[in-house]
């Protein structure tokens, strides 16, 4: 079976079972959102303990305060009022293994998938590739508790984003599935005090 | 209980009953990735049918692919193998609500969460708001359907994206839990023929 | 003769009484930056009296707080050392005549140069067109006093800009020549006092 | 007298000896865009002879090939009517003398100004830093010919310039003053036959 009937036979199952989400207001329930990985590791409700209707999921490559995720943000509260941020790194994350220069070098010999050997990864694919990644920040990590702290502080200083809405900053851990809080990354998220009207 | 104290009390059920998924590879088992939208009633994992390890889920306000939804996806295929992509819009979406300007006066006006009256969006905060939002391109939607094509469309012809991976277009609703395929958006994310090596 | 000629017998003439311009160093002399439009009336090194090797010159549609604007702007002060920023918009500027609405709409219609008639800019070109266009912020001007405004305000309010830099707006009259000070926007520029050595 | 002064006195001087300027037309004479670097040692319009009203000249560190100087180009073909472009880096660029590692670094130390000292820039600032650099991709140029070569090719393939437009490569040379023509680049960058309609 293909991937495509496979996850429409899945649809027509959940479907048949809907019940009254149907009914589910747009604002989500808790008033929380959360960036994440897009890792496949990852399943945010499931770890978090999320029902449809609870809370905004944003997701990408490392879980990154990109331009875009800030722009889902502020949508999130400025129209659909959520009061508090989850900014949610993992462990093995992906973009702890390349760096910029990896990724441009890896594109512009060919856009086929590289392989991961034990020198990092190597290009297998026959070009053309293309020269458009040099112009990505690929928004890589070298260390991960810093990266949380980083996008924390990122969204924080946002002149977008009110005082007022807490981000709390956590490494979910791929071995266990726990999740532990950066408390560094909290501490700088923390909503400003006497920021109730911002 | 606070909203943070709930996340990690479901997180510590998770953990207990977390099996032997600590010994999932990075690579998605079923090489599918996802991009959707943030919206809360949204649970892919659930309306898709995917197992934590399947697929890469990417999700941002409207599920559009942004640059960072195409960065995201090329470190999908380039590094972590995936084949196939699917653009995953919704009825009912918030983007269909509001326009660019709407959104950059809402913020110029304040930073608290507007309030949607029956002329729309209308502010009832006390300043001070930013002008920062006019810098934002806040990828609205006037066009459900349009909007799925217009995102395959993009993905397809970006330059870093191979020819050889199909791009699927669906709709789902959120008043029955169905994903729709819109059929001209997919047949312009169809795989190029002869793009095997490309 | 060619463009491409003439270019190239004007430069051959310049070379020829290059002077000892060579020698000049790489940081400018003034420490001065100017960012202003790309407008083919404006000879900015003209209108502001400027030779070469005396300030950075940032030109781009409109003149905008660009995050590409800000990006070069960093790099002149951070490793160029300039100190003194110009905001510079201009009358009868391209970017007033046009919304993002109809840029998108143009751009999907054709890729060929529109027609301004009466009723705003038409299209008359033979598609193809992209829909590509719909991804960007253009930009526009809806009111200029106010863009110079908002523009140094973006710049004052980054998170990479030292709040010793003054940053200066103004607007170009291309009908008389005459630089005009924005009163409001030089205030809201100004360095921030006791900001010696942040 | 401060350089706003001398801005001010030497913009009195030129606006006194204007001339017929105020008549010219928006749309440039010549129908060409340039797009150079910011270095304050270039005058694109004594290098290559341009007169006011003659061409857009959009700059930028680098000269880059960025989103935001390709949103300018597209609005000077589209709007604005021009048919020939010109990419033209620069030796000695000072793009050429740090990585994005190095930014970021120092931007994290402090927002001071560095010092080129014989290892590199240096940071000399009494913090605090911002972390916000790294979300940011600097464009650096670590091979000057190519970066013109990697710049003539983006915009050739970017989904909204047409294919009709010719785009010529080339270095300028701050030691004599001489435009030196990169042909791998102006060859890619070559209007593609029976493209007048595209």
């Amino acid at each position: 079976m293909s991937e495509r009937n496979a996850i429409l036979e899945a649809n027509q199952r959940y479907s048949q079972s809907f019940g009254r989400k149907g009914e589910l207001p747009l604002p989500p329930a808790r008033r929380i959102a959360i960036l994440t990985c897009m890792d496949a590791r990852l399943d945010p409700a499931a770890y978090a303990g999320l029902q449809e209707g609870d809370a905004h999921v944003i997701r990408n490559a490392g879980g990154r305060a990109s331009d875009d995720a800030i722009r889902s943000l502020v949508i999130s509260y400025k129209l659909l009022g959520t009061q508090e941020w989850y900014v949610i790194h993992h462990t093995n994350c992906g973009m702890e293994f390349f760096t910029d220069d990896t990724m441009r070098s890896l594109l512009a010999s060919s856009l086929e998938t590289a392989v991961l050997g034990a020198d990092g990864f190597e290009d297998v694919g026959k070009g053309p590739g293309s020269k458009a990644g040099a112009f990505v920040n690929w928004l890589t990590i070298s260390d991960l508790r810093q990266s949380v702290i980083d996008d924390v502080r990122r969204i924080r200083e946002h002149p977008l984003v009110p005082a007022r809405i807490p981000i709390h900053g956590f490494i979910y851990e791929v071995e266990t599935g726990k999740l532990l809080e950066i408390e560094e990354a909290s501490i700088i998220g923390a909503a400003r005090e006497g920021a109730g009207s911002d």
